[in-house]
């Protein structure tokens, strides 16, 4: 029996690293599809989010019958509630590389993003993927360290947003507004995404130290770090 | 033991309303605050995004305790997963009143929101409000019809987003490049808010009726009804 019970705990955790793979190539790809106006790339990104959305259904599922059948207490019961909560990050996280494949797929066969501003949206795209891929070895390893470290990549996307906000603000800005629309929501994207992934981290911290680290809102944490007042963004 | 086993069902239950109260008045003042551009009103609203988060987090250690200690099962194990959950879309709502505050605070003295769009903000904050106030009803009654209307105030709202969109997209827009990042994000805190609200008056029909209603994504069931692949903003 309480070998049934270990066993539906690491289906738990397994599900967590799933998503976390999913969602972390969906954003690389997403950002490829978008810079490259791949339409076919959009779709499949958009198409694999059903994925990742019946993986956190299945997790959810698990939790409640492992909590009605099981009835875990202590730690166990923490991992169990936390994992509810980090399968909504990263399901939200998915959420999130689908828009960004939208955004892509509504401005087929242009790209979204102009030229001049390629590069700042790919290395978002490949910070966001890196971040995630983090995220999913951390749930693997319960590295604390690693998941501390997490909070300067989070910190070098916020600076990467603000640097897409600098463009946006200036007044040699001459990509008009739609493309202005377009690049605001994707910093907000990438930015989100983080957040989340960040998010997931901290609750793995949290479960290791017993320290409510996930108490402090990503973004806001960031936003206080950077007095980032001057960005409205960076409040999102 | 039986007693203060409900007790602390219901005590979670208030809560949950007492947070749908407190952000349904936040999107009220940050939305007067927006466009009065009263810096007092908006400091106001930041700062009470506190109580917010110090609710959910009462509430999630009362729902870990009540987990541990009385073992739910059936219904009310669900009642309480999904008060987790439901917890996390209110505090999220929380977090985006204040972000509207933020932005009124970050444009002061003036106004973020141009003249011409007072009156579509304007709505697009009583209908948010509205809806949270609803929400918080309906966590009270469990009146699944009212659940179900909510849907339609949902739809009203992403109406009123598309519409600040054709405003951004149209070619006599005339406020600049930093306006419409800001009427974007405002447009896009609000459609969120709506959502969040959304979400968990779904799971209260999912805890009613047993139907996974919850297992659509609002916004994504909204821009597929809407056929909004035009505006991307829906996407979000």
């Amino acid at each position: 029996m309480r070998d049934a019970y270990h066993e539906e705990l690491d289906s738990i955790g397994d599900s967590l690293v799933e998503m976390a793979r999913l969602v972390g190539s969906a954003i690389g790809r997403a950002t490829t599809a978008m810079l490259d106006a791949d339409l076919n790339l959009a779709e499949s990104v958009i198409a694999a989010d059903e994925k990742v959305d019946a993986l956190q259904r299945d997790l959810e599922t698990k939790a409640i019958n492992l909590l009605a059948r099981q009835q875990p207490v202590a730690t166990d019961l923490r991992i169990v509630v936390t994992s509810l909560r980090m399968s909504a990050d990263l399901e939200r996280s998915g959420d999130l590389a689908q828009h960004v494949a939208k955004v892509a797929r509504l401005r087929y066969p242009e790209s979204a993003v102009p030229r001049d501003l390629h590069a700042t949206i790919l290395e978002m795209g490949q910070l966001a993927q890196r971040l995630m891929a983090k995220t999913g070895e951390i749930l693997i390893t319960k590295d604390v360290d690693l998941a501390l470290q997490l909070e300067q990549d989070d910190d070098a996307i916020d600076l990467l947003h603000r640097t897409l906000f600098q463009h946006l603000m200036d007044d040699r800005w001459k990509h008009g507004i739609e493309t202005a629309v377009d690049v605001t929501l994707l910093g907000r994207y990438y930015e989100r995404f983080a957040d989340h992934a960040v998010s997931v981290a901290r609750r793995v911290v949290y479960l290791v130290t017993g320290d409510y680290a996930d108490e402090v809102d990503p973004a806001t944490a960031a936003a206080a770090a950077a007095g980032s007042e001057e960005a409205p963004a960076e409040e999102a």
